[in-house]
């Protein structure tokens, strides 16, 4: 367990007068005890109390190492799981619950009036899972260093006649001989009017003078995700897509030059977003700023235009505007930035300037 | 809508006392709808009432064809979706609620008393998909002829020095050039002991003489999903490991001949698991003995030894009982069974007799 990560989440709970709660998505149980498991079906939870009482609870299928620091409670298929956790639970307390508990465990557990309310307090574990601690960033920083590294590489095998998807066919390989345990998600390779539609997965179009090569890409390693994108044109660049890159260019640099502890994620995403609006392409960024990253590609959290929430020092997010233009071309540059105590640190090194490739 | 679908739920549905549903399982809006989304963090439901007046509840970012043949209600990011669906509900009468559906969902529809009360209903969409209806059986019957064409290629690029992660990685192709849309599940290559590993993923362990192959694996094809397991030893076999794969399959064919409608399945398990301990091998056999497919790999149904849910036409179920010698070896066979008026239908055909390859 890290007593460290476990104190931060009791703290967060007692401001909401809660004194226990049951987490059962996985992702966050590995970032409290290192375990992870899928437990599909089965029922799989780490109960937290105040006073220390906490209980994992697991399926005597589920394989996990012989110590986490704490008590191990085993049921068996045939075993009534809810009725063995709601013996561990105060039932003259509230009891807080993860966002993600499915209602076939929940409801028995209200039936059994195993606590005394039921309160969504994923808050808690979401907030400080938010902000990373000193050995994530360190990992944060590993992650994103081998996608700089990435990156050089996907722009050297860029030629004519290539598809998206004999580029993206090469991509695991050159992650993994740089130290990556595998993609934090498929790339994304988008060639010319491919790269306008968010949703497109790599095919077999061919690469064309003149079209951007959009690589939306990232890598995992000890558990913590990468994710960057850059956009290169190919041969020569029209004047009307030098200027949609530039704008864009100029949109991730503004953002990233207003992150200081305090400020609203909100005024990023409306710094970026005014920029783009102000050349008359608004309508085409058509998606928030950033979100959260971490343990999963996606975290909690977003930089939109409709989160107040403040910056905080250990927050780590991505700063990716785009325009996107239908049947034309999509521009978009993506960073992961460090909230510092009097700034950022961005975790992307791979140059922005505009590079005309091949 | 499959009409003779929802009618099915309905009339499940009112024996519960219950004449609304909200559905949350995007497979089973697939089953009933033909539309397919994968929401990930965002609500997604398929209302269903006694009076016909559905709806259908989806963020404006989900993509879905013009016409389903239900009301289709839109929400944004931005707008309060429980309160959008509590408008819908009958808070007059009790709500069935999917067992999938998620404490940050259900505690705010409780919260705003947007039902008489909240039952897990699941029960009567499960048993629903377990009976396949005519066109499911055929599809059923596609996807398995296709995994039996595939465990035919598989065996014969089995050679020495091969790794099993060699042998996993050329399955998606055989599997695509026969027709099939993916893997239903990442086929599972294990050699000698690692195969008394349930857990195994194929990885770099090298092919010894006298080892075991053992390989589970299915395909799906429009929607459906195949899964068998066959077990082949590599150019010998020893006494001891013959007489336990003989064990294995006597014990799945003996529990495939016991199947006919009314039988509970926990019966099914007993022949097998009787047969295997009356060998001395009752604790290597150390799972149920099979589970419920269709348009997902894993279904709500399993035949195991506390099931006493009768067999029923239309139910397709796996048959795979297994003996595992930790670092020794592991056997099991597997095959998919659908039952019928007078007994039952083995959807694999691929044989059963101990082959010796190599």
């Amino acid at each position: 367990m890290k007593q460290n990560r476990v104190d931060r989440i009791m703290a967060a709970l007692k401001e909401m007068g809660l004194h226990q709660m049951l987490i059962v998505d996985p992702m966050s149980i590995y970032y409290l005890t290192g375990v992870y498991v899928s437990p599909f079906e089965r029922f799989y939870g780490l109960y937290l109390r105040e006073d220390g009482h906490h209980a994992f609870f697991l399926n005597r299928l589920f394989t996990v190492p012989q110590e986490v620091g704490i008590e191990k409670v085993w049921y068996s298929d045939t075993d009534p799981a809810m009725e063995i956790v709601a013996k561990y639970l105060d039932k003259d307390a509230p009891l807080g619950v993860d966002k993600e508990l499915k209602a076939r465990f929940l409801l028995p557990l209200m039936e059994m009036k195993a606590a005394a309310g039921f309160v969504n307090a994923s808050l808690a574990v979401d907030n400080t899972r938010g902000i990373k601690d000193e050995e994530e960033q360190e990992l944060m920083r590993i992650s994103s260093d081998i996608n700089d590294k990435a990156m050089a590489q996907f722009k050297a095998i860029v030629h004519e006649g290539v598809t998206e998807k004999e580029l993206a066919d090469q991509m695991l390989k050159i992650y993994m001989d740089l130290g990556a345990d595998g993609y934090s998600f498929e790339p994304l390779v988008a060639f010319g009017a491919n790269a306008a539609d968010p949703h497109h997965e790599p095919d077999n179009t061919v690469l064309k003078v003149g079209d951007c090569v959009l690589f939306d890409v990232g890598c995992i390693r000890k558990g913590y995700c990468s994710d960057m994108t850059r956009t290169f044109y190919f041969k020569e660049v029209s004047d009307e897509h030098r200027h949609i890159y530039e704008t864009v260019r100029k949109a991730n640099e503004a953002a990233i030059a207003k992150i200081k502890p305090g400020i609203p994620l909100c005024e990023l995403d409306n710094t970026a977003r005014q920029l783009i609006t102000d050349e008359g392409y608004g309508p085409q960024f058509n998606h928030r700023l950033g979100h959260f990253i971490g343990l999963s590609e996606h975290e909690f959290g977003d930089v939109s235009s409709v989160n107040t929430d403040k910056a905080v020092p250990g927050m780590i997010f991505s700063i990716e505007p785009g325009i996107y233009l239908t049947d034309d071309t999509g521009v978009r540059v993506e960073d992961l930035v460090l909230v510092t105590e009097d700034g950022c640190e961005v975790l992307n090194h791979y140059p922005k300037e505009l590079q005309i490739i091949g």
